[in-house]
């Protein structure tokens, strides 16, 4: 930075016998302007760093998905969804920027869709830095993993390429620009002030724009493309397939709970913001760290609400149900934790922890066939999460954090009155049916032009041999067969040399 | 931020023709409240994004523990100790939230116990942000995670749940109101100047609050359970019962050495603080690198030493035990990390690899059994490491960081004197005092009253199929037995395929 | 920090009725004086914090290696590639302590290599912090991590030992101070001003520093070793011997992903520095973001490059060989990520997946066998970054970086001339000749005293089992014979138990 130099004996000349009054407002006044720019200059960098790690933390959770959906699965088609996950986030690079940015942050728009900033064309600008994007991108590709997990097992993998390129480069954007940009028809802080029922929705980090369209994006292909061979046996009898590996599941929910500290308090996109007067204790990083905290409680809530529950249920403490009602909650806390006080957020795991049980009750009733309780886990807890802000949003953190406009809608049970959870129920409604009405129609016409699912030879084979080029695992050398016996022993040490 | 502007006509007047002086200086004076003001923002903002990210990292140390623990277990055992690890996070954070920080840091207190902030009451304040709150949450966990690496294999869940509630919200969080809190009878930092041998204990990071709270509450549970079956023979010759994955055990210490990096270096808490005049290179930033680099050295030292120290005792490079010698020199060097040169760190890693390995060696002799070599790892070269900084810490290092009460005393071996090191044993003798009075009770309740060690066939069938609805790992499709075949020869990829 | 306090009745007294000017100016300027200190001190502390968790994150790529190379070994050799992962770091963090960094940043030097600073002397100064020491740290371990994966699996381990401190210790520091040292002969930096064709050579992140030199060492050492047994059959046929975990393959890769963040944009060391005026939203913070996108876009272009690549060649979808791919994006744009636009970054990755195919074909043809591609992905790829840069480096952000210096040569293919392309030239030879002469002969003269490779016979049985103390897994119980049969079977749980 420049240096902020003041000369005493300049000012002094200034200031002294022949005072020259205008020189020394200038000098002094200067002085300020210099200092005014090397705030900004440092609130850029603050904010840029804040930015950019929580991306990094987002991107994170690109690998949690991966190792929990590969977990998931059944060994024999680990190399295919770990594909999926691999290409979500490499495809989603290149069409995020092509096109999704513009799609989803394009403006001026119509309220509808964005139509600037192809390619990152005049980037940077005041409005729109380079780290920004790559927050929203890593955003992007979250859906499309969502979705991945629902339809696994059983899909062709063209087909796989066709949906997550119309997911991630048009189906989200749309819905994103309607909720997050500052032009979007729904959005809290739309820049005109013609907020939907004077209020707009609060969906803060995307329990609907991420989660809910993900989850119904999942939910019609799964429901297109059937169950899994031998997923219900000939009286509709649910026999579960079991994923193939635990410490996965548990390797991916860890992650994604990690880089979900990225995604919600990531989410205010910079740290340095005063809510009040200048120099208090409390502002925006205040925020920030209570919504870390309503994260935190509102998956432990809902993870130890599983617990017991499905304990009480299934008569035995599972930590692959433990590890969905985790995520499930903080699906559900994704909307609302910036504005909501951490004793609501327990409130919303727990309830979201019943909400997922429920599903699976109901997706077992009607034969819905889901690897990774996608749809569950994030349509229903992402709609319950929706609701619940409309519930619990409190007045002071929905003014401070959607400033600029006094006096907004806030939470029904805190005596908000019910505008924000109108506005809250179109959300639902309206990811629904957009997202029923593109990715259930693309689903619809792979499946007629038989492009949707494999055969059954290859299910039973598994994709990773039929399309994807081996198995995951090879714990023996395949090209020692005098090495076979011994690998079945591969314990067998000898005990004195240990 | 509120713009910083200073209009030079408006100050004209004021300084010029009719001077206004009051006025003048009024205005002059204005803008320095407000630049000060802003800096106050800023560095709030830039310790909140500080202390954000490395709470966030202190978490992965959650992963790591969970990998590391699934690693060291039989696979018939794995769903059981990760559930413990999940829940470690998941109970941690209702319990801390609701009665555990209260206890921890709430002031005024008497020393012993804090009576504030139930429920986060009163929060943000000047003292206590949500940040603060979540990086000690992440700290309240470890502790526990230590504990159940100790009894792993062979606990009963139930029994789980309570010892571990207990110690999550009652034992650690008075240790470390003692240690860490401002009102803490030990506290280094104690407001009121009071200090303990007039010096108080330097526990940086936790070596003792942490670690050997962890450890010490193992080894009672460890030996009051018993070994494993099959540990030691008829002769009371040692076997060694092999963790089920190397993979795992790289994995969890990989991510636990990542982590520490939030919890040495992080445990400053902010990092915008200057230790001399203003405007120079050096501050707590530098102390800080400083932190980082000496956790690396103990580390690094610790692994080699016990590379060679075990290739001579055993015969072989064991990766396992580098491992495990790396985790005991970072437990070590935790106390300490702050107040001691990188050279000091290297002895301080190099001692750590061979109490690791004497404790071992007793551990055989006594027939103690810890599958996880917590109690040796965290309570034994935690021990040492409160040790190694009461003859290590460097006097202006001491004086830096406990600032505001100069002349303190520093390490023996650098000419400090003997008080720090009567402090530090004082404090090993309470935390081991205190943490078997309290948890070896409850273990040894729990024994009684037969709810502490699970039933010989259930030990042999393994936890996870007997409690926890099936085994971590399904690598052959279990619905499908003509597939069964296929799944050992699962490598047999026809080469032209490849 | 001071407080910035400014009483307006002491500066009322000083302008006003018995004006003291000279008391006045000085009390203003002592007051903007402190303000310049604060704006110093912040800026320490926020570029800190940005290099400190960059360095953590390159940190994260040596568990991202670990994995990677475990999973592409077979099972038996998973324990000797992981520990010399572990190794690489430990080792290093001493090596590093003690001479590398003294090699690397010594100063002033000869541009050949430094003499200061050994073990941290003289630290922290103006010029040189612990932050920097650590983050060097994180690279210079990076540069052994890619050699070991060449010679996996049939390499000695005392070899191990000698080579890789020899390459950490010495080879890399003298190549890093040639490129990145102000005193470098060949740094775009230099101090001096004399610089290689008028340019110097803009290596920013180290595709050569790091990736070639990793490479062609592994390059080295893989040829003089040969293949590994059963590698290549009688007539000279290629025989992949996969490796054991597809899973693991993706994991290390989504590390390294991860960590690669920190190695591209944290290479810029400092985020608060602005480029023109201040108060400008455009500054290094921009170019940061700017580094992740381009860093982001060659790996997502570089992977579906090599996605549809492969599946034309070999006729599947192989997310192992998208990896590898990916990889070798991130391994050419790390030498230019800063320096060019984000559409040249997707040219970057689309040829450097068809370098690194064309390299495989190379390697097939000459049987030179490479477990992890190394040799090929960061030497074959990490030149053609090299020669990427020269072509398309934008004269804008080559003045912006390497500032001071206007009218610097860049991008042939931007107008820019051949003076970089010439350096660029320069640049890989030097290292290919340096690397071959240090490490081509030091593997050499392990291969004549027969310290290199291993015997047949413990290539057959695996490393694990001859030399580390055992294998990597043992998903049954070896104690109880009764549990083998239950361990083949064990995923036959009672469906109604789940």
């Amino acid at each position: 930075m420049a240096a902020l130099t003041c000369s005493a004996s300049d000012l002094q000349s200034l200031l002294g016998g022949a005072a020259n009054v205008t020189g020394a407002a200038e000098y002094i006044c200067t002085r300020f302007a210099t200092v005014s720019d090397h705030f900004a200059d440092t609130a850029y960098a603050v904010d840029s760093t804040y930015l950019l790690f929580s991306a990094y933390l987002v991107f994170a959770m690109q690998l949690g998905f991966a190792m929990l959906c590969a977990g998931s699965v059944r060994a024999k088609n680990t190399m295919n969804i770990m594909l999926t996950n691999v290409l979500d986030a490499a495809t989603g690079g290149l069409f995020y920027y092509l096109f999704g940015f513009a799609f989803a942050f394009g403006s001026p728009s119509n309220g509808f869709i964005g139509r600037q900033f192809f390619g990152l064309e005049s980037f940077p600008s005041p409005s729109f830095d380079y780290g920004y994007f790559l927050y929203q991108w890593a955003f992007a590709i979250a859906a499309a993993g969502i979705t991945s997990g629902s339809i696994a097992e059983r899909t062709q993998f063209a087909s796989y390429l066709i949906y997550s390129s119309f997911l991630t480069g048009f189906v989200y954007p749309i819905v994103s620009h309607w909720f997050w940009s500052a032009d979007g028809w729904a959005s809290a802080g739309r820049a005109d002030g013609n907020l939907l029922f004077g209020s707009g929705v609060i969906d803060f980090a995307g329990s609907g724009v991420v989660h809910m369209v993900g989850g119904i994006a999942g939910l019609w292909g799964a429901l297109i493309e059937g169950p899994r061979m031998g997923r219900f046996d000939h009286e509709g009898k649910s026999m579960p397939l079991r994923g193939h590996s635990g410490t996965l599941v548990v390797l991916g929910t860890f992650l994604l709970w990690f880089g979900w500290y990225g995604f919600n308090p990531g989410s205010f996109l910079n740290i340095l913001r005063v809510y009040g007067d200048a120099g208090s204790y409390y502002g925006q990083w205040s925020a920030i760290g209570r919504t870390a905290v309503t994260t935190t409680l509102a998956g432990s809530s809902a993870a130890l609400t599983t617990l017991f529950g499905k304990r009480m249920l299934a008569g035995h403490w599972n930590v692959t149900d433990v590890c969905n009602g985790l995520l499930g909650g903080f699906a559900a806390i994704t909307s609302g934790c910036s504005v909501v006080d951490p004793w609501a957020a327990i409130v919303c795991g727990f309830v979201a922890a019943w909400v997922l049980i429920g599903c699976n009750k109901l997706a077992e009733k009607f034969h819905y066939d889901d690897p990774l309780e996608a749809a569950q886990l994030h349509g229903g807890c992402g709609a319950w999460g929706i609701i619940f802000t409309a519930l619990f949003a409190k007045e002071t953190y929905v003014n401070e954090i959607y400033s600029g406009r006094p006096g907004r809608p806030y939470g029904l049970f805190m005596g908000g009155g019910g505008r924000l959870l109108s506005a809250h129920i179109v959300q639902i409604l309206v990811i629904t049916g957009w997202v029923s009405v593109t990715m259930g129609t693309l689903f619809w016409i792979l499946h007629k032009f038989k492009l949707l699912r494999i055969s059954a030879d290859e299910e039973m084979a598994g994709m990773d041999l039929t399309s994807h080029g081996g198995l995951a695992y090879a714990y023996y050398d395949e090209h020692d067969d005098a090495m076979q016996e011994k690998s079945f022993m591969m314990t067998r040490v000898d005990p004195q040399a240990v």
